[in-house]
């Protein structure tokens, strides 16, 4: 039995911004499952900035040209010959920019909707992004009560979870966002103590009025001018959380933060914190994040957009233009 | 009673590359001492890198313009009220570039000469450079027995030692250095494992090859390209120690690391390394590197240029020239 699938591939390495044309929409046959393998047809795309990094050669581990585009999504498993998927669970796994997927279960997780969140919320708060602003937050972080939190793309879907668990956590947390929709959004609805408006001006000053106690921890998740005016805020002993670059993934600029000289002015430290590091513990972190969304502590502030798998070069758009207001999903066949 | 004496106060804020009318060289007397006080005839000088920081604004705390140069500094108690400190006595402390100075013993240590070390060891490697190096390398660095330490700046004060103890830990140490002669000098009387001279031409490909099993601990003196490239091969969690930077130091040009976005790929860490961290800590690293001077595993490596305190924008000058070898220190008077 054959499926007809489409995929979108990566055509062309792009050099700074990429275009439509560095993917290519195949349509193919697709066999199987074969004994242990199950079929899942794809229901949500994770639309990530990593996904631009994946596209360069400088990766750790790019995505090869002619290969399917890499996604993390998540499927509903149609057919199968594997003993622990059946017939109608949802799971999650790398499955890339496809409409169907066959799958040996390798690094593939069930998702338990009995949990009350959303599929959407699976890929975001309870997800990669989660786990990033969970562990990134409280362990390469190393959040203390009272400390001064400075989240860069606040609004995105780490940053939203940085400044929660923050605030949760009864720190104090500042974001830094594009505009005064977003800026409203961090005060009104997620409680941020302050929003800086990258936008509209003198970052420099606005940062200085945001955090007149400095900053002890600065999640940073844009790189360029946001980090290299956050450097110069950081407290003795302030942890920088490098967590992405996302000015930077899509742009043939890619100054680096002249400011980290300040790391030695404050005995500060600049640490990378990928989520793989903690896939052990990610568990403890998925219960404490459900217990937190349950208890409405915690917020899933999600973009998902219905539509065709054809829609992914535009939704990957819209994440660098900062369309988007927490997790961007494409939601295939609703 | 009155002594003549001269120093360098700052007379000006350099931009960019500093030049000797940026000091002035004024000539007073001094009284003193008064009870609780010593007055020390300077001896040695230390000429330092962190002096033309410490020049700039932008330091946390810098010397102010009208005020005496800032220097660490040995001298000789000439006349004592002050209880714990006789005549003929060594002590050391930041005396700031003059020929005579009255303190009251605060952050002042007595040299004890009885150790057997050279006075300008104990400007080198028994005195700040000497612990930026023991703790940045083990502590900050947290140094494993099999790792691959790379250092820049590996011929100067810091470098030097550095590498020395990554050797008598047992690890494989790199350094980067400027021209033949100071490589040489690494290889050939220090034991480091090899060197990479960054005058030569292709930085990136004399890195690589210098290190095929990748950097597990970068310890840098010096920023600008040679931190980029070190950043290029670091392993996963590799710690990089910002020791300091004396290619921006003097310099108006001052880019970041671009390829700091390896922290993030890397799992690794950029940290801060302020030998003011540790001073409770630094009678074991002195008990310790006393030790292994004593038992010839570690070398001093003193650039000691007696003269006259005219000399002082010179002996700034050669460090940014790249000039010395090892601890640059002016000697007064013999």
């Amino acid at each position: 039995m054959t499926n007809l699938n489409r995929q979108f591939r990566l055509a062309a390495r792009p050099v700074g911004r990429f275009s439509e044309s560095d993917f290519e929409l195949v349509e193919s046959r697709l066999a199987g499952p074969n004994d242990g393998q199950f079929l899942a047809k794809i229901t949500h795309l994770s639309i990530d900035p990593a996904m631009r990094a994946w596209m360069d050669a400088g990766h750790a581990t790019p995505v090869e040209v002619g290969d399917v585009m890499r996604a993390i999504a998540i499927g509903r498993v149609t057919k199968s010959r594997h003993a622990e998927f059946g017939e109608g669970d949802f799971v999650r796994g790398m499955f890339g920019v496809q409409e169907f997927v066959v799958s040996d279960g390798a690094q593939v997780s069930k998702i338990n909707s009995e949990e009350g969140a959303s599929l959407a919320a699976h890929l975001g708060v309870l997800g990669n992004p989660g786990m990033v602003a969970y562990f990134g937050l409280l362990d390469v972080g190393r959040l203390a009560d009272d400390d001064v939190v400075l989240v860069s793309g606040a609004a995105g879907a780490v940053g939203s979870v940085v400044g929660k668990i923050a605030k949760i956590k009864g720190a104090t947390a500042i974001g830094v966002a594009g505009g005064p929709e977003k800026c409203g959004m961090l005060v009104d609805e997620l409680g941020f103590d302050g929003a800086v408006d990258y936008k509209r001006g003198n970052l420099s000053t606005e940062l200085s009025e945001n955090t007149p106690r400095g900053v002890d921890v600065f999640f940073d998740n844009v790189g360029g001018e946001i980090l290299n005016q956050g450097l110069a805020r950081l407290n003795h002993g302030a942890r920088v959380v490098v967590c992405g670059a996302i000015s930077r993934y899509d742009s043939e600029e890619a100054a680096g933060p002249s400011n980290y000289t300040q790391l030695l002015y404050k005995s500060a430290s600049m640490i990378g914190a990928p989520a793989s590091d903690f896939t052990q513990r990610f568990p403890e972190a998925i219960a404490q994040m459900s217990t937190w969304l349950a208890g409405g502590q915690l917020t899933s502030v999600e973009d998902t957009v219905a539509g065709d798998i054809e829609m992914f070069p535009t939704m990957l758009r819209r994440l660098f233009s900062g369309a988007n207001r927490g997790k961007s999903v494409l939601e295939l066949g609703r």
